[in-house]
């Protein structure tokens, strides 16, 4: 009995010891963090500095030079550019709406959607059809033809999680134009993605299908779409004029940017890091994904200003072009998947800079368990829920290899009021709050960078 | 072994029932709470219509008569005014300080701190001394004779509670002028109580001891405070002015509001929830705390909503005056407690309208356990985190007698950017945060109304 006793507490002190040293470093990482709030600093550069980023646009190209000058500064290992063809869209001078009575137009606040094609200069005039779903789409048949199809489903406001709600609206806004096109409609109007009722609209990616006629596709904003729901209740029909000078250009050679901190014991093994470099063109970008960005830049800073080496590498990734074609996040897949290294797991940082309340692990069991088994550390800064289900769009085409796929989860609440809209700007952020998130992925990188996850 | 079996299946069915129906109700107060965001839209009427409200002003009395019809109009069992006396202090016209250099005056942004006394019309004049301990002020003997103390000690941003920052700080607004009198200072200048750095003064209240001169007090805005820092370290000395024209006039008579929903049960056993209806006269008190007083309302529209009745009484109460004198709880409890009726737990919303994270219970370990119980049911709203530790200044009168205290712990960080300052407007309040606090608050009121806290 004696004899356990003892062995029991030989057994225990190198764990004592092992454990209590990341406690000592997660506060570490706490309090360096919160005092500097540097992620902020960083923020600030990229959003007032360089600005909105558009995947092919000059201001991506700055942003990238931003990043590689950033990581060099803060003494990452190495530091490098990988070389990614990236699409060209170009919204253009032109992007307007009204509704047309007699002579009467007013105007509604309307914006392209990524991808979509320009209309005619003149425009493209048609009475509108509002609908809520594809099957009422189809349903239309020949009365579509010419038409302009209003998809005007909103978010569900019964769900907690703003990302779910946003799940249940996106496809009207991807897959709209197609489905409009197959039976004949001339354009499309979408509600803008957001729990938020005003007049600024929100645009995103929108997709065509080579089979189907391409057809010019707009995000209106959710009191304009709920005008014009009032005035097709009241109204025999409402005719709608849409002009926009968005046009598609050859692909363009871009990059994702690398740094990272190499591993003193296991380098080969690598625990991936990163947001998209690339937002779109409205606002800063500033939540989506300036935020993922400056947090995955931070973990690195913070290992450096505590003069700390991981046992395994730990690599930020700054994505190119996640916003419309995710372009960054396959060709880094392609060129390092299976390679000399291996990625055991990738953390993305892409639901804006709140307060981060945990993170969300596709993994096998083992896996999850070992990472849920850090949440005593994340709880040092509230981020101690670990729930199945996560990971980020960039570090997606990893899964494949059997990389862990982690997304840091912060506050939901007003992601979707900014996202893809002029109101995602820097005053939008709080150096707390994005600062909290940084190190949360601190604490797990470092967390994993020692043990593993095996 | 069958036999046992069968007895636990038999033993777990009206269990089951139970809680299916506490669960599904849990998932009414969120559907309909969400769709209709009504908290939001009664702090638009309390913060919009009425405005500020400090105890002893027309404006609180207002707040009683809005707080009265809102609770009749919700459709309450009871609806009823309880007499409390109110202490009435007034900011008046003039609060004003300068630098002084020669003839060359630089304004500084400071606001008198509440109870403070006023100067003499033509200021107090002198040095200024920077402390950041009460030690260093008693340090300081017969220096401190007819000088200005300025009280420079910041939040410590290294906690990740803000809540925790803010105590380890108030101390210096609410017994600094006690401190500096001691040693014959002339007025204090306190650092406001905040973590953001910008130009706006944070009120508070402040106390007096009768045996010690009484010396103006202000508060002065961060970036005054880190202006005045930086110039004495760069000058021999920094002489200030300060003008304050408030004064405290005689107590007035007041009323906390309350209305209940009566138990069909145990009527007899109360749960109290609550905020308090006062505020400070900067802003429009919209997180502090006009969002608890609308979310105790809102948890009883949600009952009545879907048309329930609680086995024991949930009873809402807008308490007076908590900011500059706690005169609302103190009154209520000695008029209510141990009277006809068992207050079981008071749950208390005073940290803001932002999302919830949780609560903070104050309570023996078999009440703790029991409250513990339904975070599965608060985990729908994100509101599971039940920790050891809270309640709330207007319910903590209460504790004395065994009542269980309850305090709702929202997300902290954006709280004292806001809090007793002109910042603190209804535009800081997100509609769906402030919402699901309420709903948080629904839940566990009724559940505890259900089961009883035994």
């Amino acid at each position: 009995m004696l004899m356990r006793k003892t062995c029991a507490v030989l057994l225990l002190i190198p764990l004592i010891l092992v454990s209590q040293s990341k406690v000592e470093i997660a506060n570490q990482f706490k309090d360096k963090g919160l005092e500097s709030l540097y992620s902020y600093t960083l923020l600030q550069e990229l959003t007032v500095t360089v600005g909105s980023r558009l995947s092919g646009s000059k201001n991506y190209e700055k942003a990238v030079q931003w990043g590689k000058k950033t990581l060099q500064n803060i003494g990452c290992d190495s530091v490098w550019l990988e070389p990614v063809m990236v699409p060209h869209w170009v919204r253009g001078e032109v992007e307007e709406a009204f509704t047309v009575n007699g002579k009467v137009k007013k105007k509604l606040s309307i914006c392209a959607l990524g991808g979509s094609i320009g209309t005619p200069k003149k425009g493209i005039t048609g009475d509108l059809i509002e609908v809520r779903s594809f099957e009422e789409v189809a349903a239309l048949g020949i009365k579509a033809k010419g038409k302009i199809i209003f998809y005007n489903r909103p978010f569900d406001a019964t769900k907690v999680s703003t990302g779910e709600a946003y799940g249940g609206a996106v496809n009207q806004r991807s897959r709209g134009a197609i489905e409009a096109a197959r039976v004949g409609a001339a354009a499309v109007l979408v509600r803008s993605m957001t729990n938020a009722i005003d007049d600024e609209p929100h645009t995103g990616m929108m997709n065509y299908n080579d089979s189907i006629p391409k057809i010019p596709a707009a995000a209106i904003s959710t009191v304009g779409a709920n005008y014009l729901h009032d005035q097709l209740q009241t109204k025999k029909s409402v005719t709608v004029e849409i002009r926009l000078s968005c046009v598609t250009l050859s692909d363009v050679p871009s990059s994702n940017v690398i740094g990272e901190i190499k591993g003193s014991e296991v380098p080969n093994e690598v625990i991936l890091i990163g947001g998209h470099l690339d937002s779109w063109d409205k606002g800063q970008g500033a939540h989506d994904d300036g935020s993922g960005v400056v947090q995955s830049i931070e973990v690195l800073r913070l290992i450096k200003e505590l003069n700390l080496r991981p046992k395994r590498t730990i690599r930020t990734v700054l994505f190119a072009n996640e916003e419309n074609g995710l372009k960054g996040g396959r060709t880094y897949a392609s060129d390092y998947n299976g390679k000399k290294f291996e990625h055991i797991v990738a953390i993305e940082s892409d639901f804006g800079g709140f307060a981060p309340l945990g993170f969300g692990v596709s993994a096998d069991s083992i896996k999850f368990e070992k990472i849920k088994s850090f949440s005593s550390l994340l709880e040092i800064v509230g981020a101690d829920r670990i729930k199945r289900g996560g990971g980020g769009a960039d570090i997606g085409p990893l899964a494949a290899s059997g990389t862990a796929m982690i997304g840091l989860n912060p506050d939901s609440q007003k992601y979707f009021d900014y996202h893809h809209s002029n109101h995602d700007t820097i005053d939008k952020v709080h150096p707390r709050e994005l600062e909290l998130g940084a190190i949360a992925m601190a604490i797990l990188s470092w967390a994993i960078g020692e043990e593993g996850l095996k």
